[in-house]
Protein backbone atom coordinates (compact mmCIF):
# COMPACT_ATOMS: atom_id res chain seq x y z
CA UNK A 1 0.00 0.00 0.00
CA UNK A 2 3.31 2.31 -0.18
CA UNK A 3 3.43 2.71 -3.88
CA UNK A 4 -0.43 1.64 -4.56
CA UNK A 5 -0.24 3.32 -8.02
CA UNK A 6 3.37 1.70 -8.60
CA UNK A 7 1.76 -1.48 -8.14
CA UNK A 8 -1.15 -1.53 -10.18
CA UNK A 9 0.46 -0.28 -13.23
CA UNK A 10 4.14 -0.37 -13.16
CA UNK A 11 4.97 0.26 -16.76
CA UNK A 12 3.21 2.98 -16.54
CA UNK A 13 4.47 6.82 -16.70
CA UNK A 14 1.95 8.15 -14.27
CA UNK A 15 3.82 8.54 -11.99
CA UNK A 16 7.24 9.77 -13.15
CA UNK A 17 8.79 13.23 -14.09
CA UNK A 18 9.17 13.49 -17.99
CA UNK A 19 11.90 16.05 -18.99
CA UNK A 20 11.66 16.59 -22.60
CA UNK A 21 14.93 18.80 -24.27
CA UNK A 22 14.06 20.38 -27.41
CA UNK A 23 10.63 22.12 -27.85
CA UNK A 24 9.99 22.43 -30.89
CA UNK A 25 7.97 20.38 -33.43
CA UNK A 26 8.25 17.41 -31.70
CA UNK A 27 9.17 17.93 -28.26
CA UNK A 28 6.11 20.56 -27.80
CA UNK A 29 3.71 18.41 -29.53
CA UNK A 30 5.33 15.27 -27.45
CA UNK A 31 4.84 17.11 -23.80
CA UNK A 32 0.92 18.44 -25.35
CA UNK A 33 0.40 14.65 -25.86
CA UNK A 34 1.86 13.18 -22.47
CA UNK A 35 0.13 16.01 -20.20
CA UNK A 36 -2.73 13.54 -18.89
CA UNK A 37 -0.37 10.79 -18.79
CA UNK A 38 2.86 11.96 -16.42
CA UNK A 39 2.86 12.83 -13.26
CA UNK A 40 4.54 15.88 -13.87
CA UNK A 41 6.60 16.94 -17.85
CA UNK A 42 9.12 19.88 -17.99
CA UNK A 43 10.96 21.28 -20.50
CA UNK A 44 14.03 22.60 -22.00
CA UNK A 45 15.11 24.71 -24.40
CA UNK A 46 18.15 26.50 -25.97
CA UNK A 47 16.20 29.69 -26.24
CA UNK A 48 14.76 31.40 -23.48
CA UNK A 49 11.47 32.79 -25.30
CA UNK A 50 11.31 29.18 -26.42
CA UNK A 51 10.88 28.13 -22.74
CA UNK A 52 8.57 31.06 -21.69
CA UNK A 53 6.30 30.66 -24.41
CA UNK A 54 5.93 26.61 -23.56
CA UNK A 55 5.62 27.32 -19.92
CA UNK A 56 3.22 30.11 -20.36
CA UNK A 57 0.85 27.75 -22.91
CA UNK A 58 1.03 25.72 -20.38
CA UNK A 59 2.65 22.78 -22.62
CA UNK A 60 4.99 22.06 -19.87
CA UNK A 61 4.29 22.58 -16.02
CA UNK A 62 8.16 24.82 -15.84
CA UNK A 63 10.64 25.14 -18.93
CA UNK A 64 14.30 26.27 -18.05
CA UNK A 65 17.24 27.11 -20.03
CA UNK A 66 19.83 25.20 -18.05
CA UNK A 67 20.21 22.18 -19.44
CA UNK A 68 21.78 20.06 -16.27
CA UNK A 69 19.45 21.72 -14.11
CA UNK A 70 16.59 20.67 -15.97
CA UNK A 71 17.46 16.94 -16.33
CA UNK A 72 18.65 16.77 -13.28
CA UNK A 73 15.38 15.38 -11.20
CA UNK A 74 13.73 13.90 -14.06
CA UNK A 75 12.80 10.20 -14.07
CA UNK A 76 12.63 10.16 -17.47
CA UNK A 77 14.27 12.19 -20.01
CA UNK A 78 13.73 12.81 -23.81
CA UNK A 79 16.26 14.47 -25.95
CA UNK A 80 14.29 16.40 -28.86
CA UNK A 81 16.78 17.43 -30.96
CA UNK A 82 18.67 16.88 -34.94
CA UNK A 83 20.69 13.30 -34.49
CA UNK A 84 24.03 15.08 -33.96
CA UNK A 85 22.65 17.60 -30.99
CA UNK A 86 21.53 14.40 -29.35
CA UNK A 87 24.65 12.53 -29.71
CA UNK A 88 26.45 16.00 -27.87
CA UNK A 89 23.73 16.12 -25.37
CA UNK A 90 24.33 12.50 -24.53
CA UNK A 91 28.09 13.52 -23.59
CA UNK A 92 27.44 16.80 -22.28
CA UNK A 93 24.83 15.86 -19.80
CA UNK A 94 26.06 12.41 -19.20
CA UNK A 95 27.42 13.20 -15.88
CA UNK A 96 24.17 14.76 -14.80
CA UNK A 97 21.04 12.53 -14.99
CA UNK A 98 19.57 10.90 -12.22
CA UNK A 99 20.63 7.30 -11.25
CA UNK A 100 18.18 4.96 -12.42
CA UNK A 101 16.29 7.51 -14.99
CA UNK A 102 15.74 6.35 -18.43
CA UNK A 103 17.05 8.41 -21.46
CA UNK A 104 15.36 8.16 -24.54
CA UNK A 105 15.42 10.04 -27.58
CA UNK A 106 13.27 11.08 -30.62
CA UNK A 107 16.16 10.99 -33.30
CA UNK A 108 15.39 9.38 -36.89
CA UNK A 109 18.90 7.63 -37.04
CA UNK A 110 19.50 5.32 -34.55
CA UNK A 111 23.00 3.68 -35.01
CA UNK A 112 25.30 6.42 -34.20
CA UNK A 113 22.76 7.53 -30.93
CA UNK A 114 22.58 4.07 -29.79
CA UNK A 115 26.47 4.01 -30.01
CA UNK A 116 26.40 7.03 -27.59
CA UNK A 117 23.81 5.66 -25.63
CA UNK A 118 26.17 2.89 -24.75
CA UNK A 119 28.33 4.85 -23.68
CA UNK A 120 26.34 6.44 -20.66
CA UNK A 121 27.15 5.62 -17.30
CA UNK A 122 25.94 2.23 -15.51
CA UNK A 123 23.63 4.03 -13.19
CA UNK A 124 21.43 5.09 -15.75
CA UNK A 125 19.18 3.62 -18.12
CA UNK A 126 18.45 4.26 -22.10
CA UNK A 127 16.13 3.00 -25.02
CA UNK A 128 16.50 4.57 -28.68
CA UNK A 129 13.64 5.78 -30.25
CA UNK A 130 12.21 6.72 -33.67
CA UNK A 131 8.54 7.94 -34.01
CA UNK A 132 7.57 8.37 -37.28
CA UNK A 133 5.94 11.81 -37.63
CA UNK A 134 7.67 14.40 -39.33
CA UNK A 135 6.00 17.52 -41.24
CA UNK A 136 8.11 20.22 -43.17
CA UNK A 137 6.95 22.75 -40.52
CA UNK A 138 8.97 23.34 -37.71
CA UNK A 139 8.85 24.84 -33.92
CA UNK A 140 6.28 25.25 -31.09
CA UNK A 141 4.09 27.16 -32.86
CA UNK A 142 3.35 24.29 -35.36
CA UNK A 143 2.82 21.43 -32.13
CA UNK A 144 0.38 19.81 -31.80
CA UNK A 145 -1.32 17.13 -29.37
CA UNK A 146 -1.93 14.29 -31.82
CA UNK A 147 1.24 14.48 -33.97
CA UNK A 148 2.03 11.08 -32.46
CA UNK A 149 -1.65 9.20 -32.79
CA UNK A 150 -1.54 6.39 -34.73
CA UNK A 151 1.87 6.61 -36.32
CA UNK A 152 4.86 4.23 -36.11
CA UNK A 153 7.30 4.90 -33.37
CA UNK A 154 10.32 2.74 -33.69
CA UNK A 155 12.25 1.28 -30.11
CA UNK A 156 15.92 0.33 -30.14
CA UNK A 157 17.40 -1.64 -27.23
CA UNK A 158 21.16 -0.57 -25.96
CA UNK A 159 23.72 -1.87 -23.89
CA UNK A 160 21.80 0.84 -21.00
CA UNK A 161 18.23 -1.03 -21.92
CA UNK A 162 16.37 -3.48 -19.01
CA UNK A 163 13.24 -5.01 -20.12
CA UNK A 164 11.58 -2.59 -17.43
CA UNK A 165 13.30 0.77 -19.29
CA UNK A 166 11.88 -0.78 -22.39
CA UNK A 167 8.03 -0.94 -21.21
CA UNK A 168 8.44 2.32 -19.75
CA UNK A 169 9.40 4.08 -23.17
CA UNK A 170 6.88 2.04 -25.02
CA UNK A 171 4.50 2.85 -22.50
CA UNK A 172 5.33 6.56 -22.54
CA UNK A 173 5.08 6.40 -26.85
CA UNK A 174 1.78 4.27 -26.73
CA UNK A 175 0.09 6.87 -24.50
CA UNK A 176 0.37 9.49 -27.65
CA UNK A 177 -1.23 7.08 -29.33
CA UNK A 178 1.51 5.59 -31.41
CA UNK A 179 2.19 1.66 -32.44
CA UNK A 180 5.30 0.79 -31.12
CA UNK A 181 7.88 -1.60 -32.91
CA UNK A 182 11.05 -3.50 -32.02
CA UNK A 183 14.25 -3.06 -34.10
CA UNK A 184 17.80 -3.30 -33.66
CA UNK A 185 19.70 0.15 -34.61
CA UNK A 186 21.53 -1.57 -37.82
CA UNK A 187 18.63 -2.71 -38.99
CA UNK A 188 16.45 0.28 -38.48
CA UNK A 189 18.61 2.63 -40.47
CA UNK A 190 19.28 0.01 -43.37
CA UNK A 191 15.45 0.43 -43.39
CA UNK A 192 14.61 3.68 -43.13
CA UNK A 193 17.41 4.27 -45.70
CA UNK A 194 14.83 2.92 -48.08
CA UNK A 195 11.66 4.05 -46.53
CA UNK A 196 12.85 7.91 -46.12
CA UNK A 197 16.03 8.58 -46.66
CA UNK A 198 16.14 7.78 -50.09
CA UNK A 199 12.79 9.56 -51.11
CA UNK A 200 13.54 12.92 -48.95
CA UNK A 201 17.34 12.52 -51.45
CA UNK A 202 15.30 11.63 -54.73
CA UNK A 203 12.97 14.92 -53.77
CA UNK A 204 16.09 16.96 -53.40
CA UNK A 205 17.99 15.80 -56.84
CA UNK A 206 14.07 16.33 -58.49
CA UNK A 207 14.17 20.05 -57.20
CA UNK A 208 17.61 20.55 -57.83
CA UNK A 209 17.72 19.34 -61.69
CA UNK A 210 14.25 21.49 -61.76
CA UNK A 211 15.60 24.39 -60.85
CA UNK A 212 18.40 23.59 -63.31
CA UNK A 213 15.52 23.47 -66.26
CA UNK A 214 14.41 26.34 -64.91
CA UNK A 215 16.90 28.40 -65.83
CA UNK A 216 16.54 27.71 -69.50
CA UNK A 217 12.89 28.26 -69.39
CA UNK A 218 11.18 29.39 -66.04
CA UNK A 219 7.56 28.67 -67.14
CA UNK A 220 8.67 24.86 -66.26
CA UNK A 221 6.99 26.19 -62.77
CA UNK A 222 4.33 26.44 -63.84
CA UNK A 223 3.13 23.52 -65.60
CA UNK A 224 4.19 21.47 -62.74
CA UNK A 225 0.97 19.98 -60.77
CA UNK A 226 0.16 17.63 -58.13
CA UNK A 227 2.41 14.60 -58.77
CA UNK A 228 5.22 16.91 -58.69
CA UNK A 229 4.13 18.73 -55.59
CA UNK A 230 3.83 15.37 -53.58
CA UNK A 231 7.07 14.08 -55.28
CA UNK A 232 8.78 16.83 -53.61
CA UNK A 233 6.74 17.59 -50.94
CA UNK A 234 9.43 16.59 -48.32
CA UNK A 235 12.75 18.77 -50.72
CA UNK A 236 11.31 21.57 -48.02
CA UNK A 237 12.30 19.49 -44.85
CA UNK A 238 14.28 21.32 -42.40
CA UNK A 239 17.95 21.38 -43.58
CA UNK A 240 19.70 20.71 -40.16
CA UNK A 241 17.72 17.93 -39.22
CA UNK A 242 17.58 16.19 -42.63
CA UNK A 243 21.88 16.77 -42.71
CA UNK A 244 22.40 14.80 -39.77
CA UNK A 245 20.11 12.39 -40.57
CA UNK A 246 21.91 11.68 -44.03
CA UNK A 247 25.35 12.29 -42.17
CA UNK A 248 24.49 10.04 -39.29
CA UNK A 249 23.53 7.14 -42.09
CA UNK A 250 25.66 7.73 -45.01
CA UNK A 251 26.55 4.04 -45.96
CA UNK A 252 23.34 2.77 -45.79
CA UNK A 253 21.77 5.76 -47.77
CA UNK A 254 24.32 5.58 -50.76
CA UNK A 255 23.56 1.99 -50.95
CA UNK A 256 19.98 2.60 -51.24
CA UNK A 257 20.53 5.31 -53.91
CA UNK A 258 22.69 3.12 -55.81
CA UNK A 259 19.90 0.22 -55.50
CA UNK A 260 17.28 3.23 -56.39
CA UNK A 261 20.12 4.02 -59.74
CA UNK A 262 19.66 0.21 -60.57
CA UNK A 263 15.86 0.32 -60.92
CA UNK A 264 15.49 3.91 -62.42
CA UNK A 265 18.64 2.60 -65.18
CA UNK A 266 16.38 -0.42 -65.91
CA UNK A 267 13.20 1.86 -66.89
CA UNK A 268 15.17 3.98 -68.59
CA UNK A 269 16.88 1.24 -70.86
CA UNK A 270 12.68 -0.10 -71.44
CA UNK A 271 11.80 3.49 -72.55
CA UNK A 272 14.76 3.62 -74.53
CA UNK A 273 14.36 0.75 -76.94
CA UNK A 274 10.57 1.56 -76.70
CA UNK A 275 10.06 -1.90 -75.08
CA UNK A 276 6.41 -1.33 -74.84
CA UNK A 277 6.22 -4.95 -73.45
CA UNK A 278 8.82 -4.78 -70.60
CA UNK A 279 8.02 -1.17 -69.95
CA UNK A 280 4.15 -2.08 -69.52
CA UNK A 281 5.28 -5.30 -66.94
CA UNK A 282 7.70 -3.01 -64.76
CA UNK A 283 5.15 -0.11 -64.34
CA UNK A 284 2.38 -2.75 -63.32
CA UNK A 285 4.46 -4.41 -61.01
CA UNK A 286 5.42 -0.33 -59.51
CA UNK A 287 1.85 0.69 -59.53
CA UNK A 288 0.63 -2.97 -57.97
CA UNK A 289 3.56 -3.19 -54.86
CA UNK A 290 2.38 0.66 -53.96
CA UNK A 291 -0.98 -0.42 -54.11
CA UNK A 292 -0.89 -3.46 -51.89
CA UNK A 293 2.15 -1.46 -49.69
CA UNK A 294 -0.61 1.43 -49.19
CA UNK A 295 -2.21 0.54 -46.25
CA UNK A 296 0.70 1.31 -43.49
CA UNK A 297 0.43 4.51 -42.87
CA UNK B 1 -31.35 39.78 -84.18
CA UNK B 2 -31.22 36.13 -86.27
CA UNK B 3 -28.09 34.96 -83.93
CA UNK B 4 -28.50 36.97 -80.92
CA UNK B 5 -26.44 34.60 -78.72
CA UNK B 6 -23.54 34.11 -81.54
CA UNK B 7 -23.05 38.06 -81.68
CA UNK B 8 -23.33 38.76 -77.48
CA UNK B 9 -20.58 36.04 -76.71
CA UNK B 10 -19.16 34.81 -79.85
CA UNK B 11 -16.86 33.16 -78.32
CA UNK B 12 -18.24 30.99 -75.65
CA UNK B 13 -19.93 27.43 -76.27
CA UNK B 14 -23.36 28.15 -75.02
CA UNK B 15 -24.50 27.62 -78.12
CA UNK B 16 -22.52 24.39 -79.27
CA UNK B 17 -23.12 20.87 -79.19
CA UNK B 18 -20.26 19.05 -77.34
CA UNK B 19 -19.48 15.76 -78.35
CA UNK B 20 -16.86 14.07 -75.17
CA UNK B 21 -15.06 10.75 -76.31
CA UNK B 22 -14.45 8.38 -73.54
CA UNK B 23 -16.64 8.79 -70.38
CA UNK B 24 -13.52 7.87 -67.85
CA UNK B 25 -12.37 9.99 -65.20
CA UNK B 26 -11.48 13.47 -67.28
CA UNK B 27 -14.03 12.85 -69.87
CA UNK B 28 -16.80 12.38 -67.87
CA UNK B 29 -15.93 14.95 -65.15
CA UNK B 30 -15.72 17.55 -68.02
CA UNK B 31 -18.93 16.66 -69.30
CA UNK B 32 -20.35 17.55 -65.40
CA UNK B 33 -18.38 20.58 -65.52
CA UNK B 34 -19.60 21.92 -68.67
CA UNK B 35 -23.11 20.89 -67.75
CA UNK B 36 -24.52 24.48 -67.36
CA UNK B 37 -22.19 25.98 -70.45
CA UNK B 38 -22.56 24.28 -73.69
CA UNK B 39 -26.23 23.91 -75.50
CA UNK B 40 -25.74 19.93 -75.45
CA UNK B 41 -23.23 18.00 -74.28
CA UNK B 42 -22.85 14.25 -75.89
CA UNK B 43 -20.82 11.38 -74.91
CA UNK B 44 -18.89 8.27 -76.82
CA UNK B 45 -17.56 5.25 -75.08
CA UNK B 46 -16.08 2.08 -75.51
CA UNK B 47 -18.41 0.03 -73.59
CA UNK B 48 -22.14 0.23 -73.71
CA UNK B 49 -22.58 -0.02 -69.93
CA UNK B 50 -20.69 3.06 -69.39
CA UNK B 51 -22.62 4.77 -72.19
CA UNK B 52 -25.79 3.55 -70.31
CA UNK B 53 -24.40 4.70 -67.09
CA UNK B 54 -23.39 8.13 -68.25
CA UNK B 55 -26.81 9.17 -69.65
CA UNK B 56 -28.65 7.18 -66.88
CA UNK B 57 -26.84 9.74 -64.07
CA UNK B 58 -27.74 12.91 -66.61
CA UNK B 59 -23.96 13.56 -67.15
CA UNK B 60 -24.78 13.32 -71.16
CA UNK B 61 -28.03 14.34 -72.29
CA UNK B 62 -27.19 11.00 -75.10
CA UNK B 63 -24.29 8.40 -75.29
CA UNK B 64 -23.14 6.03 -77.78
CA UNK B 65 -20.87 2.98 -78.67
CA UNK B 66 -20.80 4.13 -82.29
CA UNK B 67 -18.14 6.43 -82.47
CA UNK B 68 -18.75 7.87 -85.87
CA UNK B 69 -22.40 8.74 -85.28
CA UNK B 70 -21.68 10.46 -82.29
CA UNK B 71 -19.05 12.42 -83.48
CA UNK B 72 -20.63 13.56 -86.78
CA UNK B 73 -23.31 15.97 -85.54
CA UNK B 74 -21.11 17.57 -82.68
CA UNK B 75 -19.84 21.38 -83.25
CA UNK B 76 -16.92 20.64 -80.96
CA UNK B 77 -15.76 17.35 -80.19
CA UNK B 78 -13.25 16.24 -77.41
CA UNK B 79 -10.80 13.13 -76.99
CA UNK B 80 -10.59 11.96 -74.11
CA UNK B 81 -8.50 8.81 -73.85
CA UNK B 82 -4.79 7.80 -73.12
CA UNK B 83 -2.28 9.68 -75.50
CA UNK B 84 -2.15 6.71 -78.18
CA UNK B 85 -5.97 5.79 -78.13
CA UNK B 86 -6.59 9.31 -78.89
CA UNK B 87 -3.73 9.92 -81.84
CA UNK B 88 -5.86 6.35 -83.47
CA UNK B 89 -8.93 8.16 -83.24
CA UNK B 90 -7.78 10.87 -84.93
CA UNK B 91 -7.04 8.82 -87.85
CA UNK B 92 -10.51 6.34 -87.59
CA UNK B 93 -12.82 9.63 -87.28
CA UNK B 94 -11.09 11.83 -89.68
CA UNK B 95 -13.90 11.35 -91.95
CA UNK B 96 -16.66 11.59 -89.63
CA UNK B 97 -15.70 14.79 -88.34
CA UNK B 98 -18.25 17.65 -89.21
CA UNK B 99 -17.09 20.69 -91.39
CA UNK B 100 -16.22 23.66 -89.64
CA UNK B 101 -16.44 21.18 -86.10
CA UNK B 102 -13.18 21.96 -83.48
CA UNK B 103 -11.52 19.02 -82.58
CA UNK B 104 -9.66 18.71 -79.01
CA UNK B 105 -8.27 16.60 -76.53
CA UNK B 106 -7.40 15.79 -72.99
CA UNK B 107 -3.56 14.30 -73.85
CA UNK B 108 -1.08 14.34 -71.48
CA UNK B 109 1.87 15.03 -74.44
CA UNK B 110 1.06 17.07 -77.45
CA UNK B 111 3.96 16.36 -79.89
CA UNK B 112 2.22 13.23 -81.53
CA UNK B 113 -0.67 14.23 -81.10
CA UNK B 114 -0.64 17.48 -82.71
CA UNK B 115 1.30 15.79 -85.82
CA UNK B 116 -2.05 13.58 -85.85
CA UNK B 117 -3.83 17.35 -85.77
CA UNK B 118 -2.08 18.31 -88.48
CA UNK B 119 -3.21 15.36 -90.63
CA UNK B 120 -7.12 16.58 -90.47
CA UNK B 121 -9.11 17.40 -93.20
CA UNK B 122 -8.65 21.47 -94.05
CA UNK B 123 -12.33 21.25 -93.86
CA UNK B 124 -11.91 21.03 -89.45
CA UNK B 125 -10.19 22.18 -86.62
CA UNK B 126 -7.85 21.52 -84.06
CA UNK B 127 -6.72 22.75 -80.90
CA UNK B 128 -4.00 20.56 -78.29
CA UNK B 129 -5.31 20.82 -74.94
CA UNK B 130 -3.86 19.79 -72.12
CA UNK B 131 -5.49 19.77 -68.58
CA UNK B 132 -3.38 19.09 -65.63
CA UNK B 133 -5.98 17.20 -62.88
CA UNK B 134 -4.74 13.73 -62.55
CA UNK B 135 -5.81 11.42 -59.54
CA UNK B 136 -4.84 7.95 -59.03
CA UNK B 137 -8.17 7.13 -59.41
CA UNK B 138 -10.14 5.95 -62.96
CA UNK B 139 -13.26 5.75 -64.38
CA UNK B 140 -16.56 7.27 -64.29
CA UNK B 141 -17.55 6.73 -60.62
CA UNK B 142 -14.39 8.81 -59.97
CA UNK B 143 -15.86 11.91 -61.89
CA UNK B 144 -16.96 14.81 -60.07
CA UNK B 145 -17.80 18.11 -61.34
CA UNK B 146 -14.92 20.44 -59.84
CA UNK B 147 -11.93 18.25 -61.15
CA UNK B 148 -10.98 21.18 -63.64
CA UNK B 149 -11.15 24.01 -61.00
CA UNK B 150 -8.38 26.37 -60.18
CA UNK B 151 -6.18 23.38 -62.44
CA UNK B 152 -3.81 24.24 -65.83
CA UNK B 153 -5.17 23.30 -68.54
CA UNK B 154 -2.62 23.75 -71.27
CA UNK B 155 -3.75 24.54 -75.08
CA UNK B 156 -1.50 24.03 -77.89
CA UNK B 157 -1.78 25.31 -81.50
CA UNK B 158 -1.94 23.11 -84.32
CA UNK B 159 -2.02 23.41 -88.70
CA UNK B 160 -5.64 23.28 -88.15
CA UNK B 161 -5.93 26.22 -85.72
CA UNK B 162 -7.46 29.78 -86.38
CA UNK B 163 -8.13 32.31 -83.69
CA UNK B 164 -11.53 31.22 -83.41
CA UNK B 165 -10.35 27.51 -83.02
CA UNK B 166 -8.32 28.44 -80.22
CA UNK B 167 -10.92 31.15 -78.33
CA UNK B 168 -13.58 28.34 -78.48
CA UNK B 169 -11.61 25.82 -76.50
CA UNK B 170 -9.90 28.51 -74.24
CA UNK B 171 -13.70 29.27 -73.61
CA UNK B 172 -14.44 25.70 -73.07
CA UNK B 173 -11.35 25.24 -71.09
CA UNK B 174 -12.42 28.26 -68.64
CA UNK B 175 -15.91 27.21 -68.06
CA UNK B 176 -14.74 24.79 -65.93
CA UNK B 177 -12.64 27.11 -63.62
CA UNK B 178 -9.51 25.51 -64.97
CA UNK B 179 -6.71 28.21 -66.29
CA UNK B 180 -5.55 28.61 -69.79
CA UNK B 181 -2.18 28.86 -70.50
CA UNK B 182 -0.48 28.28 -74.22
CA UNK B 183 2.51 26.55 -75.34
CA UNK B 184 3.62 24.99 -78.35
CA UNK B 185 4.04 21.32 -78.13
CA UNK B 186 7.12 20.55 -78.74
CA UNK B 187 7.85 23.08 -75.72
CA UNK B 188 5.05 21.52 -73.65
CA UNK B 189 6.66 18.04 -73.68
CA UNK B 190 10.26 19.25 -73.04
CA UNK B 191 8.83 21.16 -69.82
CA UNK B 192 6.32 18.52 -69.09
CA UNK B 193 8.87 15.96 -68.83
CA UNK B 194 10.41 17.79 -65.61
CA UNK B 195 7.16 18.27 -64.01
CA UNK B 196 5.47 15.19 -64.53
CA UNK B 197 7.03 12.40 -66.48
CA UNK B 198 10.60 12.41 -64.88
CA UNK B 199 8.24 12.60 -61.07
CA UNK B 200 6.52 9.77 -62.01
CA UNK B 201 9.75 7.94 -63.26
CA UNK B 202 11.18 8.62 -60.28
CA UNK B 203 8.19 7.14 -58.04
CA UNK B 204 8.14 3.95 -60.33
CA UNK B 205 11.76 3.10 -59.61
CA UNK B 206 11.78 4.19 -55.91
CA UNK B 207 8.73 1.79 -55.40
CA UNK B 208 10.67 -1.26 -58.03
CA UNK B 209 14.13 -0.62 -55.26
CA UNK B 210 11.34 -0.89 -52.32
CA UNK B 211 10.16 -3.90 -53.38
CA UNK B 212 13.78 -5.31 -54.10
CA UNK B 213 14.69 -4.43 -50.66
CA UNK B 214 11.30 -5.64 -49.22
CA UNK B 215 12.61 -9.15 -50.46
CA UNK B 216 15.65 -9.40 -48.01
CA UNK B 217 13.74 -7.55 -45.43
CA UNK B 218 9.45 -7.69 -45.70
CA UNK B 219 9.67 -4.91 -42.61
CA UNK B 220 10.71 -2.85 -45.21
CA UNK B 221 7.17 -1.80 -45.76
CA UNK B 222 6.07 -1.38 -42.05
CA UNK B 223 8.38 1.89 -41.80
CA UNK B 224 7.38 3.44 -44.38
CA UNK B 225 5.55 7.20 -43.38
CA UNK B 226 4.08 10.29 -44.99
CA UNK B 227 7.65 10.95 -46.73
CA UNK B 228 7.47 7.92 -48.89
CA UNK B 229 3.30 7.53 -49.42
CA UNK B 230 3.60 11.27 -50.93
CA UNK B 231 6.82 10.50 -53.12
CA UNK B 232 5.92 7.31 -54.70
CA UNK B 233 1.91 8.53 -54.97
CA UNK B 234 2.05 8.56 -58.71
CA UNK B 235 3.92 5.25 -58.90
CA UNK B 236 -0.15 3.87 -58.34
CA UNK B 237 -1.27 6.03 -61.65
CA UNK B 238 -2.86 4.21 -64.46
CA UNK B 239 -0.27 2.23 -66.62
CA UNK B 240 -2.21 2.29 -69.91
CA UNK B 241 -1.76 6.35 -69.41
CA UNK B 242 1.21 6.65 -68.53
CA UNK B 243 2.83 4.35 -70.70
CA UNK B 244 1.45 6.70 -73.79
CA UNK B 245 2.68 9.12 -72.07
CA UNK B 246 6.81 7.97 -71.56
CA UNK B 247 6.31 6.42 -75.17
CA UNK B 248 5.18 9.47 -76.68
CA UNK B 249 7.21 11.51 -75.00
CA UNK B 250 9.96 9.24 -74.73
CA UNK B 251 13.33 11.57 -75.84
CA UNK B 252 12.28 14.37 -73.59
CA UNK B 253 11.79 11.73 -70.20
CA UNK B 254 15.18 10.03 -71.13
CA UNK B 255 16.90 13.49 -71.06
CA UNK B 256 15.33 14.83 -68.11
CA UNK B 257 15.79 11.57 -66.71
CA UNK B 258 19.67 12.12 -67.07
CA UNK B 259 19.58 15.64 -65.67
CA UNK B 260 18.45 14.18 -62.75
CA UNK B 261 20.83 11.56 -62.51
CA UNK B 262 23.73 14.07 -62.48
CA UNK B 263 21.82 16.05 -59.61
CA UNK B 264 21.68 12.95 -57.83
CA UNK B 265 25.31 12.55 -58.34
CA UNK B 266 26.09 15.31 -57.37
CA UNK B 267 24.30 14.53 -54.08
CA UNK B 268 25.73 11.01 -53.43
CA UNK B 269 29.22 12.75 -53.86
CA UNK B 270 28.56 15.10 -51.13
CA UNK B 271 27.81 12.82 -49.08
CA UNK B 272 30.31 9.97 -49.24
CA UNK B 273 32.84 12.43 -48.85
CA UNK B 274 30.97 13.94 -45.96
CA UNK B 275 31.13 17.11 -47.37
CA UNK B 276 29.22 19.00 -44.70
CA UNK B 277 29.13 22.44 -45.41
CA UNK B 278 28.66 21.51 -49.62
CA UNK B 279 25.67 18.93 -48.43
CA UNK B 280 24.29 21.96 -46.42
CA UNK B 281 24.80 24.22 -49.26
CA UNK B 282 22.86 21.52 -51.61
CA UNK B 283 19.79 20.90 -49.18
CA UNK B 284 19.41 24.59 -48.21
CA UNK B 285 19.05 25.93 -52.35
CA UNK B 286 16.67 22.45 -53.08
CA UNK B 287 14.40 23.32 -49.72
CA UNK B 288 14.75 27.36 -51.05
CA UNK B 289 13.43 26.20 -54.47
CA UNK B 290 10.90 23.94 -53.26
CA UNK B 291 9.35 27.10 -50.92
CA UNK B 292 9.69 29.57 -53.51
CA UNK B 293 7.86 27.55 -56.60
CA UNK B 294 5.04 26.30 -54.19
CA UNK B 295 2.54 27.90 -55.40
CA UNK B 296 1.66 27.33 -58.47
CA UNK B 297 -1.10 24.26 -57.74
Amino acid sequence: VDQPHNLQSPLSISNLHVCIVGLGLMGASLAMALRDHAAQITGVARRAETAREAAARGMVAAATTDFAAGVAPADVVVLAAPVRTIIAQLRTLSGTFKPGSIITDLGSTKTEIVAAMNDLPLSVFAVGSHPMCGKEVTGLDAAERDLYRGKRWILTRTARTDDHALEVIKSLAESTGAVTLELDPARHDLLLAFASHLPYSLSVALVTATEQASLNDPTVWKVTASGFRDTSRVAASDVTMMLDILLTNACAVTNAIRDFQFSLDQLTALLERRDETGLRAYLTAAADARKRNGGHW
